[in-house]
Parts: structure tokens; sequence; C-alpha cells
């Protein structure tokens, strides 16, 4: 993350830079906290400042229910749900609850949008590759992705990590979807940077890291450079500290230790430790600080979670629970008008739809290009947030040489190549086959790879993999498929950015009869848990709505 | 860990502090670096100079097979083996493989020896409480817990993760037993010191940690007391590492972050910080270093792993290689004794066994106390390693609060009171139940427990559990069962300690045609794979003198 950013009179360029590129890929939480330096956060939120100046937390989420109505009267309404990706299932199921007629209209040809796990037998089609992000894309196919993975072999090209605070751990509770681990940091997996002459274990470079900042700081400490700010308890308990955590002895010298690992690990004999470090200047390679500290962002930290067997578990939980006969899959929305007591919504080669109500959750980049009369402001406003870039790779191979060679189980090696990320996977261990993501990337990086077509893809990512992990990296490769989220028809983009504030709060309002939903008007973007609260958000004002119009 | 122990000077009480007390509980290798240090290790292990100086691998294990004996004649010998725990059962699988007829014999009523997971039915019998630890418990049977555990709740009472260096996996690969992630180490999870008022999470604690060494030595360094340990270059990198490695702004000043938390989870709104930092004196507590950086140990580091179902899958799929018809439990064996061309050994109840060979995978404190004809040197050596003290209770609760109320999903809450360590399970998540390691303690910990009946121990860990949790640690259980390492029938230690490393040697070589296995022959005690590795060299050793000598 950019440190420019803390700085409050940080305007244009340095502000746009700050809200883009951050998100599932490298810590949400700066961002929130970048927003709220920039006197960007939106006060309108759930959390809300009590009459004392406290805080005070948000009424829990309390989900629509038929008794509501024999209560207060009315009468659930129909409601036209625009989007069939984890906002719009999670609304027309949280509506579900109280009896709401929904309708949910996909113009793709399946159900979850982002949260796509692909098989063998599925395809993946692209739209063809264009000049500039952000502009509107055209409609034609373009290329066709066969995926021929074997079975038990899965690949989450969108979301596939849940955080242990997020509300989507409480859905897969609700909706009986198991968990289990998902692993997003090992120590035995790789940091690989420009400077560096060979990947490093993780442990290794953490180590050497805090063995070196440990000496320094107690050296500085025990001459008395830092006499001025700690008194004789504090420095004591500092330099107890850094004993520990640097592994450093009572000479303050940092010379290695077991936690960098061994050449031959220990058994009957005692194993060959790696070796002393290398030099100060060589272990502080540029950016080791943010890849050490990946796991520390709260939306980063270990354990994380997965969804036994795909994360796609979730999204077909809620359509099951929706109902096949509510959702129109392959059906695009031309128009979005509000009429008087109802909404008009009319589609791709078919009658227009009516109903009560519309929770319009498509991506905003291609709800703004949805003839309607919702109004200039909230045509502006859907225009306003910008659909990144992001891509993934799934390598199938048929041989897991990572756990049986390499000693690593799940968990990821950071690289400043612009392959970004590689990813272990955390399930089937020990298994005949498993799925690597070759790479993960965003931002710049990820449009190199959307611009190519996947066999290019693959290459590219082959050959920058083999800087890690050598020959074997190409060996041994069953089936392999990518995503370019830009040119994912109907999608159109990993997640937004917002280079202003301007119309996010705007569009936490409903236009008229239509609301919008969306990971794109919370602070979580990126991630599902924003799609599931923007979702029980629309829904509740919606309900309460009803229930006091009758 | 103990920094003394760094000191090649260190003698007497100091080398044996230094290798008590460690193992499974803390960082295995602080063990392995001390006895370096101290030239306490044993040379004749796997890892040998060659002869340029350079150090080389060990030979990769080739298990013993059939064809062996069609390549240089002779045939496969018999063989008892004392003892049904890992080791034991190790060596009777790996003697099978190339047809040797290995009869095991055990004392207790159930094979695996530590390796003991409790499930509803299971009853833990105890030896009476004793007066001091070290000294022969009486025979006689003390106090029996029915366990009373729900349907799919288990208990690891011995091991109960797994590192992924560790040959361990590769059995679990080899018998089939599939696994899963254990949760090490949880970012919600506490931290919980003396010099606290409340318990912290330990996302928060880091945070500070890392905020205020980094703010510190980033001022340090920007005042130029660092400049005789670095130059320009230096100086750039390491200002740039604390930069992102302490969340510390432009000012070099920590003042909190995403990383410490929130009061209000960011969701539509923005989210509520947890405020600014305490000051350092208060983030400084004592031993929080060694808490902070349980995880960065060579066999403590994420991600860890245990079998789906328990750990005994591991042992129950080993006993089940070696068939039931070879396993003698409730056998105890009164009598070793080398005679010509083979061993006899005596048993409780029933004629002398004779063999071949012998493999005795005893405790050695209890092969120690057994009458034969070893010599006077073995039996010297036998009596020089002094069991520890380690206990854990299983908690079964009938909710799983620690998910639903405070979001820790696995992993450990860290105290520097008497329960040592508080598990959240690794399994289970989201379902009816859920079981709590409320204690897993060593040492002096370990024996206060170990003094008092089920009942008292209970009472104890659930008050002082209700420290870090509050109220709700003591409603909702349904079910409990502890052991006391010690007072287990048997085995009667947790693990030892070797305070003077006279013997260790000696007992790598066989007594005769007795051959000695265990992880305390190894630089793995405590762990699984040390009675693995142990059993893996006395196979290969065995294998081929009876291979030399036809």
């Amino acid at each position: 993350m950019e440190r420019e950013g803390s700085t409050p009179r940080a305007e244009g360029l340095t502000r746009r830079a700050l809200l883009a590129g951050i998100g599932a890929a490298g810590g949400a939480g700066a961002m929130y906290a970048a927003m709220g330096v920039l006197g960007l956060a939106p006060t309108e939120g759930t959390a809300a400042v009590g009459a004392t100046g406290g805080t005070r937390a948000p009424a829990p989420y309390v989900p629509p229910q038929p008794s509501d109505f024999s209560l207060r009267g009315g009468r659930a309404a129909t409601v036209l749900v625009l989007g069939a990706g984890v906002a719009g299932l999670a609304s027309a199921y949280e509506l579900g609850k109280a009896g709401y007629h929904c309708t949910v209209i996909e113009a793709r040809d399946r159900v979850g949008g982002r949260s796509m796990t692909l098989r063998g037998g599925d395809s993946v089609t692209e739209l063809p590759a264009r000049a500039g992000a952000g502009e509107p894309g055209p409609a034609a196919a373009g290329a066709v992705q066969r995926v021929t993975f074997g079975d038990g072999t899965y690949f989450n090209s969108g979301p596939a990590r849940i955080a242990q605070w997020m509300v989507t751990l409480d859905y897969c509770r609700e909706l009986g979807v198991p968990l289990e681990v998902f692993v997003n940091n090992n120590a035995s997996a790789y940091v690989f940077t420009a400077g560096m002459k060979a990947p490093v274990r993780a442990r290794t470079a953490r180590a050497d890291a805090y063995g070196y900042i440990s000496e320094l700081l107690a050296k500085a400490t025990d001459e008395g450079a830092l006499d001025a700010r700690l008194d004789d308890g504090d420095r004591e308990r500092l330099l107890d500290f850094l004993s520990s955590f640097g592994e450093i002895g009572a000479s303050y010298e940092y010379s290695g230790g077991d936690r960098r690992g061994y050449r031959v690990d220990p058994g009957v004999g005692p194993g060959t430790a790696l070796g002393p470090p290398p030099a100060l200047s060589d272990v502080l390679g540029e950016g080791l600080g943010r890849m050490l500290t990946m796991d520390a962002g709260y939306d980063q930290a270990m354990p994380m979670f997965q969804p036994v067997g795909g994360m796609d578990s979730i999204v077909r939980a809620l359509a099951r629970e929706v109902g096949a006969a509510n959702i129109r899959t392959g059906t695009r929305v031309t128009g979005i008008m509000n009429r008087p007591g109802g909404v008009e919504v009319s589609v791709e080669g078919g009658a227009p739809l009516t109903a009560d109500y519309c929770v319009a959750a498509l991506p905003p980049h291609l709800l703004a290009r949805i003839p309607g009369n919702l109004g200039a402001g909230v045509q502006a406003a859907l225009g306003t947030p910008v659909p990144l870039s992001a891509g993934k790779l799934g390598l199938e191979y048929g041989r897991r040489w990572w756990e049986i060679e390499d000693r690593v189980y799940g968990g990821a090696t950071e690289t400043d190549l612009d392959l970004g990320h590689i990813w272990y996977p955390s399930y089937g261990f020990h298994t005949d086959r498993g799925l690597i993501v070759g790479y993960y990337n965003t931002g710049a990086d990820a449009e190199t790879y959307a611009a190519l077509p996947h066999g290019d893809r693959l290459r590219r990512a082959l050959a920058q993999g083999g800087m890690v992990h050598g020959r074997k990296y190409g060996a041994n490769l069953l089936a392999s498929a990518s995503v370019a989220w830009t040119r994912q028809p109907h999608i159109e983009g990993a997640w937004v950015r917002w280079p202003s504030m301007n119309g996010f709060s705007l569009l936490q309002r409903p236009a008229g009869r239509v609301y919008f939903a969306g990971d794109w008007l919370t602070h979580l973007i990126a991630w599902q848990a924003g799609a599931f609260e923007s979702a029980r958000k629309v829904v509740t004002e919606l309900h309460h709505r009803v229930l006091k119009e009758g």
C-alpha cells in the first residue's frame, strides 16, 4: 500500500491511487483508513455516533418475517432483482423469508456473478480484448476456454477466502455450507522480490527481518539513543521483548536461529541449520515489509476460511433457497423505469416485467449503460465508479510436487513479478491432483495478462513461476483455465474504485422504487461480505417502506 | 524460552533448565539450537559432515523389502516389539514390509500410547497422585473418568498437530489418513498476561508491538543514531520496511490503524476503529515477545495439520497394517534378556516370548525398571532421561460461542495463567457442539493440575478461562475429560528431558539384539515425528544386520 495517502492534504492522483487497486488483493483496511483520512468516509453507514459522542454498535440485522405483516398490516410486495450475484441472490433470499415474491433476472447463463468456481465441463467465454479499461466493451462473444479439470478439482476464479469476522460466515452457517481453513499465509512458502538472487522461504525472510530490526533497536536502546523516549522500565521491557521477538542473544547480535529453517531437518540427529543470515542490506529488499505483513491486515489475517468443495457452494445454496423457478438466467436487462405504483424492467427478447419494487444488483458500470428514467443525478452516480482489473489462472497438476518436494501445504508465494501471488491449494492435501493459482494479480499486471489469449497467459505464468519453483513448474500440468474479470460478459470488472465519493451517498438511497445493492456500495469492496451487507441494508429499508406504506 | 542458554558457558542448572519443558509446548527448535551451542548435539545422527567439510543431506529412507532377501540371501527374522505407541507400531509396520514377523506387546488396553484420542464411551484411568515427579508410581489403578462426549466430538489428549516438514505427514499420505489444517495461531484469539487489565486480541497486541518498535527504530534511524551501522542505502531500505511493517506514517509516529481491529466492523459504513493504542509501557508486557513469536518456531509455524476425525487415525492405520493378530494389548513386560541367538521377553501372566530380535519402544523411565541382562551401562542410560509433566483438559460445549459471539475460529489464546493455552477447535466449524482445550500446560503448571482430581481441575480451569471469556465460559458445558500424562499407567510422563546427554549415544546402538526406539532418542522429543524417525533408523539398522548376518 502506498504511504502517500496518509497525508491529509493528498489530492487528485494520489487520492485516486489510494482508492485503486486495494481490496481483496491487499488489505481493504487500508482503504477505509485512507477514506477516513481523506474525509471520504460516508456518514450514513451502519455505525453512528451517539448523543454523548461515544460510538454505539449498529442494531443487529433482523430478517423480514411473515409475522411482520400480521402485526402491522400490509402484504409482501413483488420485487424484480437485477443480477444473480451475491447481492442479488441474498436480497431475494432475505425478502423471501417474509414471503416477498422475487424474480431474479440474470444475463449470464449461470448464477453467482463473480463467485465463479470452475470445474471440468465448464466453459469460460471472454469478451474480445479492448484497448483501454473502463470503456464499454462490445457485447460480442470472444474466445471460449473449455475447462478440462479432473473430478474433484475446482478453481475459485473469483472470491476464494473469508475472514472470520465477515458476515459471509454467518450465511455459511445459516445455509449449511460446510467450511474448512483457507491457508492465507504459509511460513514455508516463498518470498521473491527483484533484489533477491533466489526465492527465500517466508519463515527465513521473516526471521532475518525480525532479527535485524531487533538487533538495531536493542543496540540503539542499550547505547542510550532512546533515553529521551523511554524510562528505565520501558527500556527493560523493550529489551526483553526484542530478545525473544528477534531471537537475538544477550549481546543483541542477530546471527540466525532455528526460525530460519534447516538444510537438513532435525530427526534422530540435530539437523543442519540453514546457516548464518545474509547481510542486512540483502535482507531488507524492496517491498519486503508489505509482504511480511500481508496477513496483519484486518481482512487478511489467519485463519481464513473457504466452503468445502468450492466457493460457489454459497451462491448455489442461496439459489436453491430462492428457487430455480424464480431465477431467469440468460436474460439481459435493457431498461429500468419507475412507473406510477411500480417498476417496469425491459429485457432482451421478451415482454417487459413489472413489480412493486426493484433491487438493482448489477455492477454500476453496467447499470449506467441501461436506459431508464432514474434521473440524471443517479445516472451520473452510477457512472462514477471505475471497474478495475484482476485476473487468476488455475493450473491443474497431476502431482502435488509442492507438498511432496517443497513441503508447502497451502498458502501463497509473494512476488513482485507480474504474476503477483502463487497460491497453493488448501484442499485435497495428498491426493493425486491439485490446483495451483498460477497468478492472482490486479491493476496493470492484470491488464497485461487480460490482453493476452489464454495460451499466452499460461506460457507467461509458467515462465515466471519457474523462477520460483524451477523446471517442475512446467511439468505434470494437466489442464488450465484463466479469467480476466474485465473481459467477463455482463461483469466487465473485478471490482470498482470510486475516484471521488460523489454518488456513493446518493446511491445508498432508492431512486423511486429502485434500490441499489452490491459490494461497490460498501466499505467492503471486492468482498462477498460487502454484497451481503449491502443486501441486508436494502432489504431492511425496502421492507420497512412496505410495512409503512402498506 | 530462557535466553541464558545461548551463552556457551552455561552449566549445570542452566543446562538442565534449557533442556526441560520445551518441546511440543513451545518450540523444540530452541532445544536443538541450545544443544548445539552446549556441545550436546550427538554426531551419530542422520546428518553427517562430508569430506570437504560441507553438509550433505542424509540418505533417503528406504523401507525393507522382500526382494532384499532374494538379492542378498537370508530371511526375514522374528521381532518382539515392546510398546504399541507410534515408535513401536511404526517399527512393526516398516519391518512387516519385508516380511519380518513382528509381535507387538502393549501393557495398556489400547494401542497408540500418548497418541490418545478420547471419545464418548472411553474411560481414562489414572495412577494415584504422587508426591514428587520422576519417582516410580505405584501400579495400582487410581481414579477413572468416564468420557461422555457426544457423537462427532473428539479430544486429542496427546499430540494434536503436525508441522509441514515432519515425516508424520508422509505416513498420513502413505496410510491414506486424510488431513485438514490445524489452526495454531489466530489473530482473533487473545493474549492475556499479568500486566494486562483485560485480554487483548492477538492482532491488536501484535499491531501495537510492531507499531511501537517501528516508531522507535525509525526515529532513531532518522535522527542518525544508527549512522555508524547503516549506510544511506540501508537506512532508506530500513525506513521503507518499517513504514509498512509498523503501519507508521511518514512522521514515524505509531497511532494505530486497521490492523488493531474494529469496535464495529466495516460494512456498508466504514466501521468504528478500536481507537488509539495504549502507551508503550502497557503494550510491552512481560512475555509478550514470546507469545507473539510462538508461531515463528520451526515446529510451530502456520499452517499445521491434523488428521480428519482425530489424531489416533494414524496409530489406528498403523495397527491395521500390522494386523490385530500381531498386537497383544494388556500384556506387561517383566523381563528383557539377550540369549544366545535371540531374545527372551517375559510377560505378566504368560509364558516367556522369544524371537530373533527385540525393539524396545517403551518410555525410558519404564524400560529402566524392567529387569534384564542389558548391562549396567545401558541400565544407567535408560535411567537418565527424566519424565516431564504436561496436561490437557477437553471441554465439550453445546454451543460454539467462541465462533458465534467472539468470532474466533480455531487457534489459541496465550496466557501466563497456569492453564497455559486455551485451544479452540479446528474441526466441526458451525456444528452444534464443540470441544475447547481448557488447558494445555507443562512443567509446574501441569503438576498443579495433575495433583488434583478431575473435578477440581475442571473448576480451576473454568475459573481461569472465565478471566478471558467471561460468564459464558462456564455455561453450556456438556462434558469434560482431562489427562495428566505423569499419571497415565504404563506411560508416566508427557515426554522426557535429558539432564545430561550421557546415555543418548549409547542407546542409539543395540544392546545385543535389543534395539531402542522412541521420540526420546531423537532431536524431536515430544513429537510423533521423533518416534517415526527413530523407528526408521532402528528398522534400517536391524534390517541391514539381518541381511549381513544372514
